[in-house]
């Protein structure tokens, strides 16, 4: 508190959400689509959800807003993960700048606060959402060019999703409450982005005692019932205790 | 980007650091005293030390800055672990406001980036530090009251700082190159604030490939010489690609 230009100093503060959409195929991400025309040539381009943080709004609050605006969703876990104030984040390229000014927006610094959420967006709930005309989902994997300095946001984003599914019990919150583990797999593959050893992968969920497999087989399938497993939360919070294994 | 009020919002960003110091007896963190004088009383409290971000300064460099105006410490790593922007955290008790109006701070609403960072302040290297006459380094275990809303962010850097070491070979940089298993213990109970149990200690470690015994023994010691270990770097990489164990 040594500094002496207070009244110099005006920022804007902005929330952006990331909001991960996983439909067991691939990983998807909401994204709003911006149309307006510079120098003669129409853009429809693409943003993260966000908006300005009003005042006397909690941070998280104002995030919570701008998901329930777009999407209808409430309810829904946001999780903080960085905050960003490059002075020059929002003027990189021109059309960017012009954009700001038709909405009337403020062209000062705005530091943005960056949260993301992974939903299960399996196709018996997707159609229940009401998002927006502009706002839909987009495979992550196909996004090259986002507006702004969202693309490195969005790329955060992602690998705190992989860093989290590595290291808490993520994951099963987005699959039914009996799993197989060909299920299981293709969560972490899909996330993770990549393929992995069936066996492997075996040896290593049988290491974890908190997958636990149930009295209980696949019905009505053409191939080899496969067993179903749960995850018990008690036997997860029980054996992390006092744990300090750092090899995710 | 939907809210018209644009002009009626007007934020402060600042920075605050919360530097822990690990000295192997205990977990410290660097607190400013302030001093004043609010309604015929004399207040020496502590708060964490921290500063508004200027125009055109990233908000990384704020907190670096905040860190070498205070302790003379330059390349220390701070990391980014919350943004807290609750609408009263600075006016919940009198005497805080009072104390920002003395020293022309803004009344505003400001936003505040917690930042972290754990370095080694063994008594070698304490006496280095450029401390400020008003800042010094206090057991975390001692600390039970901080300005404004400064006692919670010390508790989530605190967790923020415990969930690390559990997920990531932050510890190895407190170390010397070659440490023997009872520092290594040693260094997880300081910072995490507990005992552990000795042969279980010892089995967790024998499950990590990166922890590796070397052909070497201390040296005119009273007890029996304990084997030195290494930290491989290369090995604890190599290991924890395409793991997806969340067991921590």
């Amino acid at each position: 508190m040594k500094d002496n230009n207070h009244n110099a100093l005006n920022f804007h503060v902005s929330v952006d959400c990331v909001i991960f959409g996983f439909d067991f195929g691939k990983l998807n991400v909401l994204l709003l689509e911006r149309n307006f025309n510079y120098g003669g040539i129409e853009y429809n381009d693409l943003k993260l959800p966000g908006d300005l943080v009003r005042k006397d709004e909690d941070l998280d609050t104002a995030a919570s807003r701008v998901l329930k605006e777009l999407t209808g969703l409430e309810n829904i876990y946001l999780k903080q993960f960085a905050a960003i104030g490059t002075p020059n984040r929002l003027n990189r390229i021109d059309r960017d700048m012009e954009w700001l000014r038709s909405i009337g927006h403020p062209e000062e610094v705005v530091v943005t606060v960056a949260y993301y959420s992974l939903i299960n967006i399996d196709q018996d709930k997707i159609d229940k959402f009401g998002l927006q005309a502009n706002t839909r989902w987009h495979p992550v994997a196909d996004i090259t060019e986002l507006a702004f300095d969202h693309m490195e946001i969005l790329s955060d984003a992602l690998t705190t999703l992989r860093t989290e599914l590595r290291s808490n019990p993520i994951g099963f919150e987005l699959l039914p409450a009996k799993f197989t583990l060909s299920q299981l797999q293709k969560l972490y593959e899909v996330i993770l982005g990549t393929n992995l050893d069936k066996r492997n992968f075996r040896k290593k969920v049988s290491n974890m005692p908190y997958v636990v497999p149930i009295n209980e087989k696949e019905k009505g399938v053409s191939h080899k019932p496969a067993r179903y497993f749960i995850f018990s939360k008690k036997v997860y919070e029980k054996t992390r205790k006092n744990s300090f294994d750092f090899s995710v």
